[in-house]
């Protein structure tokens, strides 16, 4: 999803008010880890582009108890409550009934509401039945949220200055709603602040290794009213800088000084950004795209990653102008006919050697006639370990035209782990070596 | 398809102990919606399994009011308290001090957890640092639940009647310390009903074409109390039959019959079971498990899957014995060169055909000294199809010494999506062309 900043109108806004915001999922099939729940986490997304702070994040059961408490728990903590899910037609869903009942509004017929209702059906050559008529009641008083993908009108309430917004939980239809009238009426109706995030993304080094060395800048950042956090993640770790503040401007101004300072601490781990609303670039990327910059090719010799990094840039498209294939030599016989690995190697080094992984790189780059090569042999595990050469021992070796170089690791146990993170490191090796190229 | 637990007659039971749980999430990270709350979806699950009620989820941010403030509403509905993330070494992770500090406990070091934490570091060389030591501290009187996959130790404590168990956020240390401590001792202490899953595995064919067929079977379950849930899943679709009931052996029975009559339905696509408690095996397992039975083994040309095939085979601990390698052929040349593609294919019927996979099939097998090969080639998109050969045409090719058969498919227009139903397709092909031979 790309979100973008351009979306605000870009103007000194004064901090009226700090809005504080609840989203309150309703259904059986979210408690019992039946369905995993992507609506709170697109709302968030949504009201953090818009500087609406998510305070709070609840589930609850299709049960008339468990709603109401939770909305009373939400009107203590929040402006507004955004609640999705139990508005279908079906005798479980109970949203709406208690919706009611919680703002003393009876149901009443709403005519809009029961025209698009029937249109739909007729749309689809079908009568409208009771059950659905049902659907075109709506509280008494409330601000009717349009549907435009389905037939369960979403309803805007207010009680004790907290805003309620009830929502279908079919996610195409929330997401409508919330596109084409929720968010615009939040903005048309409130003075809102920014907040601004960057996220510094790094290969290399554990969390705690960084945070020790950058603990002094770390304890600086509280009087910029800059937040950091630590979000590790398959061999990374994004470190996130937000804030929140009347001037967009000075929140990057003041951000960006910070990345500087930051960047002088630990340039060599630092792959790329995470720009505000947009999506992390994946080092597959970055690489794909220095690549495609120089009109230049890659190909791969993989043991023990398997063709998962061959996957990787796979995935991307538009992979063939960059990619020119792999070959996965998972046995010594394949190392030394498909790759003419000397099979003296794996007698004296083996195959978990700097010597081998070079002959791979040197090898692969000229069967391919690639720009560069790239070639991992190591110990995934969890069998296959000794003293001297343990489980999550890897050779990486890169190759150009030029030269070959070859880098030692000591990753852990787990299989699935030593292939993550050898990828990546395989990967932020690759793209520091392209860049030194001339 | 909504499988809901507390519709099931759990009056009719044994049901000594009815447990209540509460899973909190802390972390920022979940409140701006920059990740998806998985941690919650497979507690639950876990939790469901073992009949334990789930009656509320909650997110909060790594505030210490906010943390407080969940415990005790946690406290009021649920026996058991779930709570993942904020247990970092680092700043921004305050769930210790504030659990700590809720039950008026002191932190104390814990000489088996720092034997735990530097004995990781010492394994990967490196020093253990203030940050990590600080991680050695509980709060007195905890039960320390072991971390088998990194340095923050889970918590046990109770209050008021309520058991509070803290675990990290990173979801394959959370998944193993319930599955080696949690789950285990909460079985143990607690005397709960039996919940009995068996899901069946399918692939080739959509949600809505099985529910057609098994229309008159779905419809009798009812009476035996078996609920079932379509769960589609990267072109296959997972049919799981759950009931709940005081004897395990009749459940099991009941399930056991009904399967039986399913298979009867849909036995082409059924792949494979899915055992309660255990993990689903996968298409890649279970073809790996045949070879390995047979002391068979398979070679891989991989064109338009660009690798991920031969990752799934190699993400399998002992991948060697039976997966000699594989060639990821990108471009024509390496088609030709690699795997002698005759050069004059892609000039008539082009490398996405019947006789480009057969060639690659064919000589991969003789290149790899293999039982069996497989090739794919395809246009995986987004661009790159023609009106006669659209974005998603994919053909498949398995061979072995005696023979060579070749598949096609026409998938949709996603890349991703048609990597993975490319793998799925071709794995299940090659599970039945295993099976046929003598």
């Amino acid at each position: 999803m790309v979100l973008i900043f351009s979306n605000f109108t870009i103007k000194d806004t004064v901090l009226r008010n700090n809005m504080k915001a609840e989203i309150l999922t309703i259904g059986d099939e979210i408690l019992i880890g039946q369905i995993t729940n992507t609506n709170s986490v697109w709302i968030a997304q949504e009201l953090n582009m818009l500087g609406i702070t998510v305070v709070h994040m609840a589930s609850v059961s299709d049960d008339e108890t468990a709603i109401v408490n939770a909305f009373d728990a939400a009107i203590n903590r929040a402006n507004i409550v955004f609640i999705t899910g139990g508005l279908g037609p079906t005798k479980d869903d109970i949203t709406k009934k208690t919706f009611s009942n919680y703002f003393n509004a009876k149901l009443i017929l709403d005519e809009n509401v029961l025209k698009i209702v029937s249109s739909f059906f007729i749309k689809r050559g079908r009568e409208v039945g009771e059950i659905n008529r049902q659907q075109a009641f709506v509280p008494e008083g409330c601000f009717v949220i349009p549907n435009p993908n389905g037939t369960a009108p979403g309803m805007w309430m207010k009680k004790n200055d907290t805003v309620f917004i009830s929502m279908p939980g079919v996610p195409y239809e929330m997401k409508a709603m919330m596109a084409e009238t929720v968010l615009p009426k939040l903005k048309k109706e409130n003075t809102l602040p920014f907040i601004y995030h960057k996220t510094v993304l790094t290969q290399g080094m554990g969390e705690s290794a960084i945070a020790e060395i950058i603990e002094d800048w770390e304890n600086n950042l509280a009087a910029k009213k800059i937040k950091l956090a630590y979000l590790p993640q398959s061999g990374m770790v994004r470190l996130r800088l937000s804030t929140i503040g009347p001037d967009l401007n000075t929140l990057k101004k003041n951000v960006d000084e910070e990345i500087i300072k930051l960047s002088a601490l630990i340039e060599n781990h630092i792959f790329g950004y995470e720009n505000y609303g947009e999506e992390a670039p994946t080092l597959q990327k970055i690489v794909s795209d220095l690549l495609r910059d120089k009109k230049q090719t890659i190909a791969l010799a993989e043991s023990c990653t398997g063709g998962y990094i061959a996957s990787l840039f796979t995935s991307i498209p538009g992979a063939s102008e960059i990619f020119k294939g792999a070959i996965v030599p998972y046995t010594n016989t394949a190392k030394h006919e498909l790759l003419q690995v000397e099979q003296k190697l794996f007698l004296t080094v083996g195959a978990v050697s700097k010597e081998c992984v070079e002959q791979l790189a040197v090898n692969t780059l000229k069967k391919f006639n690639s720009d560069y090569a790239l070639s991992v042999s190591g110990i995934a595990g969890p069998s296959g370990g000794t003293a001297e050469k343990p489980v999550g021992l890897v050779w990486i070796a890169i190759a150009n035209k030029e030269k070959v170089q070859a880098f030692k690791f000591i990753f852990g146990d787990n299989r699935q782990r030593n292939i993550v993170m050898t990828a990546s490191s395989a990967l932020n090796l690759l793209r520091k070596f392209i860049l030194k190229q001339p």
